[in-house]
């Protein structure tokens, strides 16, 4: 934007939304210090709250005689996913999904030797989420909040995929190329969120998502399927951000691109 | 913008929501290079996602005691086509219908001999993705995921005619007049497929889209009807567009028209 | 703005949410040129699509065992006012109901005048509206589409008085103090609609609007409880303009007030 | 922004989202002038509203078979924070809730000495709800509007604790990070609310709120269980403010933070 950021050796991606140039220039230099400790926080207290949210709608759900019904489960897990976008995505990428994180490291957005960090944060906030709420539901409340297959597992490991495929692409498109609009990235990605719950949760639980599957596989001891909730989600969302890059302006200097308007790609790429 | 954009001779229509000027007159001479091929890339995968998660909710609804309900179905509808919007809507246009491509053609919105391949897209995208749904669901979960009339035809033609119409009217109100807010196109548009299906949904299948309706049928080799949902939705979107024209500024320059903030008119008018 | 505008004698109130002075400037000027006509085809139209929507969501839910549901209808009537706000509401201001004409009369953020015309095209389209559906709509299926109180007519009046109230005191906070954000007045205004009909809607039809609630009437000869619609909205209407008014800026030259961003006073004030 | 705020000695915190920085800085000025009394009304007005459409959404929905639904109840609840920060968030920050406003002021972004005087607001906004929910149901209509633990106590405060943490958070996130994007602060609020009824609703009733409680249990004398409602989620805010600070920038002068974007904190800290 400036000599003095073109000059400073960094390719830090930072939100670029603000209107007021010198603002975003300032915002561009102290971003720099944001320390990766306040990321994993982010990353460890957001994937808690997601958890947290989605799962407690499924099991008051089960506990009420359906009180929130398939479409309020599906509105909890879009809008957690948007507020948390709009809360941390300028600290930590607001991630939460170890399928996305290895997503931007396949295309280069994000910095390979930092994602089993990543990783490990967002399995240790989904594993916490399950914890807490298995102590508040206990006896014949004690419902399970992971995801297991409804039909076979092909039509599952199929539905998994393109949902997340869908979810990538969505978020390539809204978060990671600068013509698109940053500041609706949060609405568009949990919209799509949203949308896949709503049709996939009977068939798979609608994870698209390694962590949310694997947190409450640990605290429930229920492992059925697991793997498919591991593998599938990751190839859809690799496939996926591969599939948006073809169609992606591919004239501009690279330079412009990670600087460009993004929520998901908080975390610098040195 | 500037003297380059004003003497390169096309009249390229570009996503104008870029606060920054020198970004914007970049993207001006970048977009130029987008190729024709990523578009019809954008349109056919487009076309699928929407296909595909807008029909799955029906049949998974079918198919699991009305889980996903009447409003349940009618989000999913609106929400993709939101989050393809802001998604693709910079690449191809984010049409993923023919009626809108012929009506944009109509006003002189898209070129003319661009409208067969853009259909050609749109039609292979719902043909797979109901496709991909056919096989999915087997035995007796094969619902039929196409459009039919509960009532009359005339009563089926009308209804589709006026919410194409509407629909119609709201894109060219919200992504083709400068006055109105480019960003928000998506969540204007979205909306209005929403609410079309809430309440068209139970009596016509809401389709609006001739490809929609053409991709099941395909599939289903289920042709009852299908000519109402071919001819409606195209004639109500050609008159709503002519509607809206009607009460459209017409004291400016062509030129700045055609530079207009605008998601839904992503191609090249040489 | 610019000296130009300062000068040209006129208190044109436009939509000032462009980022880029210079075409602010423009559509300032061209302004001037839209036809008071053009205003009255926007607010018929918009006020038929608003009341052909909503009130086809009740019918159409009436006639298939409540599928449509009340958060459903509810969803209607808000999506339907957004998304016409986004489409028109820079062309004729949005209003599509008396009290809101009325409201703004009274506050002098529309021309006195002008309130007969604006009140007839709203009854005219709304009038339209019922018609079509009354059609569309015959035997058995021929429900009245317009509102009755559920409960004594003192409670109907309350509600109708406070939840137009509520509408109108919304509407002045985003659209008229330039302070608040424009661009997403459409959002505030259709969500105050869908949430006041998610709780009055089964207690008196949650109608704020005189139009709304004469159109069907006259259509189906139903005039019971009909001065309740025409009297309270009007009333909460014009209370909730004054009770904003009372904690406005009021340090602010006029002309600033004038020129402020506000989707719902596209008319001069002449 | 310019000389004159810089130096007028005050570290007023207003509305900055707008482009025009001229309009920005005249803003800034003109904010000092607003009167406290005009912030009071806005409390008493906005509490007002939220628990009279949210309580009345419970109520009407006991007495109407069910017919509002879970989904939306969480709905109402949802939008009517979020229309309420549009329309008065830049007159008083739109707290509504003394949780709010007590860790506003823990993290000295509330002058401590104007606590008082907002809960005396809010509560009285809370009461005139209710009792004017009160007056319009009578008889078996008369249902209890305010919350009360459906599980253990213990249960309850948990619950309670983490929701409120979890909307201050998010507040804390956008509306106060000038990182973050001010102007979708009461789209990220109120959708933060709308899950947390979703899920918590049947369990502790989703207050949130001490006010949200209060005024119900004043007119309907029923405080069983009120403590819970009152303690756990001011705790709760407070962590949650605290949690965030430990992620924010904290390299940034404190002027700038006092100047950034922000709908809840519209009060001077003098």
């Amino acid at each position: 934007m400036d000599e003095n950021s073109a000059t400073n050796g960094t390719h830090e991606v930072v939100l670029d939304v603000n209107r007021d140039v010198s603002r975003t220039t300032q915002a561009s230099r102290s971003c720099v210090n944001v320390s990766f400790l306040q990321k994993l926080v982010a990353e460890v207290v957001g994937t808690y709250f997601l958890i947290f949210a989605g799962s407690a709608s499924v099991v008051v759900n089960k506990n009420n005689n359906n009180v929130v019904t398939l479409p309020g489960i599906s509105i909890v897990w879009g809008l957690v996913v948007m507020v948390l976008v709009y809360s941390v995505g300028h600290i930590s990428g607001a991630h939460f999904n170890p399928a996305v994180t290895i997503a931007f490291a396949s295309t280069k957005r994000f910095p390979l030797k930092q994602v089993p960090v990543y990783v490990v944060a967002q399995v240790v906030g989904s594993t916490l989420a399950s914890g807490t709420l298995r102590l508040l539901f206990s006896g014949k409340e004690a419902q399970f909040s992971g995801t297991l297959p409804s039909g076979s597992n092909l039509q599952a490991f199929v539905i998994e995929f393109l949902i997340t495929f869908f979810l990538m692409f969505v978020v390539s498109g809204v978060a990671t190329d600068n013509r698109a609009i940053g500041e609706l990235a949060g609405i568009a990605v949990g919209s799509t969120v949203l949308l896949n719950v709503m049709f996939a949760g009977p068939i798979t639980g609608a994870s698209m998502n390694p962590a949310r599957s694997i947190g409450p596989a640990i605290v429930h001891k229920e492992y059925r399927g697991i793997w498919i909730y591991l593998v599938s989600p990751t190839l859809g969302a690799v496939a996926g951000a591969w599939v948006y890059n073809s169609i992606r302006y591919t004239d501009k200097p690279l330079r412009e691109i990670t600087k460009s308007a993004s929520f998901l790609k908080g975390v610098a790429s040195r």
